[in-house]
C-alpha cells in the first residue's frame, strides 16, 4: 500500500512519482494506482479545473505562464498539466518546451507537468485525470489543463474541466472558420493574444466576430461567453482573464450547474476507465495473443486477407457477464 | 448481397452510397460493409497512396486542389479522402470547406469525399482505409489522404499511406520547432507552400533547415526526404511535386519497401478492425449495458465513486478464448 501522507503535504517528488505511476504500462503499477487514486478521492474535487485550448502558435504557453504567476500573486497554489493528442509520430510533448514557462516553473506554489510522449496501440491512454486529482489531494487551488486545439484532447480537455477557455491570436473571419464553429459550440470564454499595437484592429474585429457569433447562437438564459483582448507577452489582459473566471465559476456554482456538470464528467470517467481495463484485459490474454500471431503470419504469407481473419479471430472469443454482487450491492 | 459492379465500372453514387456504409453505425451495414470490402479486395491495391498532412492555414486544400488538377491532366484519375481528428466538439469537418477544392470537385476524374463529422464513445470509428479501398475498386489511380498536423490522425494517415507529404509554411526555427522533431521521424518529403515573392527569404530557410535536419538524422542508405517549394495558389512547384512522388514511389517499388510497408499495414488494418469488432460486441452486450446503467445511477446518487464502481462491474466480465478452427485453418 501506497502511503500517501507526503503528497497530502504537498511535495512535489512524491506528486511527480505518483503521476509516473498512473501513467505505466505495467499491469501491477496500475494496480497500484488505482488503489492510489481510490484512497485520495476524498481529498480531490476543491480546485478550479480551467482547460486552455488553442491551435500551436497562438501563445498559449507564453499565457499560462503569465496566468500561472498572477494565480499564485493571489496566494493560490496552480499546476499545470498537458493532453498531448501526440500520437507516436510526434516524439516531443507540449509544455515539452519549458523555455516558455521557465518564470512559472521556478515557483515554489506552482507545479507544471508535461505530458507523456506517447500513446498506446488504441490510443486511450490519457491519465490526465489521475494526475489532476493527485494535485488536487496535494492541495493545488487551481488546475490549467493546456491542450492543443484539434481533435480528441479537446473532448477529453473538456471532460475533465469546469470552464473551457479558447486562446486565439488575431485573424480574419476566412482563417478562423473551420475553427469557430467548434469554438463556438464549447467556449466559456475567448482569449483573442497578441492584441499588440500592430494588429489591434484586426484582434478587435476577431473579438467582435466571437461576440457576434456567440450572442446568436447562445440560450440567452445561459452563460453568454466572454471574448477577451489579451497581449501575454506584455502581460497584459491577464488579470481580467483570472477575473473572468471567478466569475464565471461563481456563475456556475449559483446556478446549480458546477455541480452537474462534475456528475456527468464522472460518468464519462467511470465508462473510459471501464474501456482501459477491458483494453487492457485483451491485450493481456494469452490465447488471444497467439491468435492475433498466428493471423499475423498467415496475412504476411499471403494465405489470408486482414479482414476475413479479423472475422475469425472475433468469432472466437467470447465476452460473457456474471454479476457476482448482484446481492452485495 | 451487394452488388459491386456499378463500383467497378467508376459510378460515383455508388462510391458514395458505400462509403456512407462503411460508416455507419448499425451493425446491419457494418456487416454488410465488411462482406462488400472482403468482395472488393482482390480489385484493390493498384492505386498509389498519398498521405498529405499539415496544420491548417497552412494552405493544404489549396494545394491539393491544384495537385489533383495536375494529376487528371496526366490522364489519371484522383480521389481525395479526409481523416479527421475532429472530435464531436468540432462539428465541421476538414474537407467541409469545399470552396478552396471547387475546381477540382467539378471534374469528371476527381472524386472528393469529406470526412463523418463526428466520433463515436471511443473514437476509433475511422473508416478511411475502407473508403480508399472502394476508391481502388472503382479504378482511382491516385489517393489523397488529406488530415491536419496532429496527434492520433497522422499516425492513422501513416498506416494508409505509401508517401508521407508534410505541408508547411515559411516560419522560423522557433515557430517549427514543436512540429519538426515529429516530422523529421516520419517525412517522405515536405513541402514549404506559400513561397512568394514577400516570403522568399523565410521560405529559403525553412528549406535549408528541414534539408540539414534530414541529412543529419536519417540513414544515408535510404531515402532522404526532399524538401520542395511550392506556391499553390499560383500553381507554382505542384508539377515538382508530382514529379518527386514518382520519383519516390519508384524508388520504394525498386527497394522492395513498397511491398513490405503494405504488408505491415496490412497487420495494423487486422488489429484495429479486431478492437473494432471487440468494441462493438462490447457496446451491443445488453447485460453489460445493464450493469453500467446501473452503476452510473449509484455514481450520480452519490452512492460510489467512479473508479470503484468500474472496477466491480470488469471484475464480472470474462473474456475467454477458443479456438473453433483450429483444425480447418
Amino acid at each position: 500500500m501506497i502511503d500517501p501522507e507526503k503528497l497530502y503535504k504537498g511535495d512535489k517528488r512524491t506528486l511527480s512519482k505518483f503521476i509516473t505511476l498512473t501513467e505505466s504500462q505495467s499491469l501491477e503499477h496500475q494496480l497500484q494506482a488505482e488503489e492510489l487514486i481510490e484512497t485520495i478521492l476524498p481529498k480531490t474535487g476543491k480546485a478550479i479545473r480551467i482547460a486552455i485550448t488553442g491551435t500551436p502558435g497562438v501563445g498559449k504557453s507564453t499565457l499560462i505562464n503569465k496566468l500561472g504567476l498572477h494565480i499564485i500573486s493571489q496566494g493560490l497554489k496552480v499546476a499545470v498539466l498537458a493532453i498531448d493528442p501526440s500520437s507516436s509520430i510526434h516524439g516531443g510533448s507540449i509544455l515539452g518546451d519549458k523555455t516558455r514557462m521557465t518564470e512559472l516553473s521556478r515557483e515554489e506554489q506552482a507545479y507544471i507537468r508535461p505530458s507523456p510522449s506517447s500513446g498506446t496501440f488504441g490510443g486511450l491512454a490519457h491519465k490526465t485525470k489521475e494526475a489532476m486529482l493527485l494535485c488536487e489531494a496535494s492541495n493545488y487551488d487551481v488546475i490549467l489543463i493546456e491542450t492543443v486545439g484539434v481533435g480528441q484532447s479537446e473532448t477529453h480537455a473538456l471532460e475533465l474541466s469546469d470552464m473551457f477557455l479558447v486562446i486565439q491570436q488575431p485573424g480574419t473571419g476566412d482563417e478562423l472558420q473551420g475553427i469557430k464553429k467548434g469554438i463556438i459550440e464549447v467556449a466559456d470564454a475567448v482569449i483573442i493574444n497578441k492584441a499588440e499595437e500592430a494588429n489591434m484592429d484586426l484582434a478587435q474585429q476577431s473579438k467582435m466576430q466571437f461576440e457576434s457569433a456567440f450572442s446568436l447562437t447562445r440560450n440567452k438564459q445561459a452563460w453568454i461567453p466572454k471574448v477577451l483582448l489579451a497581449s501575454a507577452i506584455h502581460n497584459k489582459g491577464i488579470e481580467e482573464i483570472w477575473q473572468l473566471i471567478d466569475t464565471f465559476i461563481k456563475y456556475q456554482k449559483s446556478k446549480d450547474m458546477f455541480y452537474t456538470k462534475r456528475k456527468k464528467q464522472d460518468l464519462i470517467w467511470f465508462k473510459s476507465n471501464l474501456l482501459q481495463k477491458l483494453h487492457r484485459s485483451l491485450e493481456k490474454n494469452e490465447n488471444i495473443n497467439q491468435a492475433i500471431e498466428k493471423a499475423s503470419i498467415d496475412i504476411l504469407n499471403n494465405k489470408a486477407n486482414p479482414i476475413t481473419k479479423s472475422k475469425i479471430v472475433f468469432n472466437n472469443i467470447q465476452i460473457n457477464y456474471s454479476s457476482q454482487d448482484s446481492h452485495g450491492n
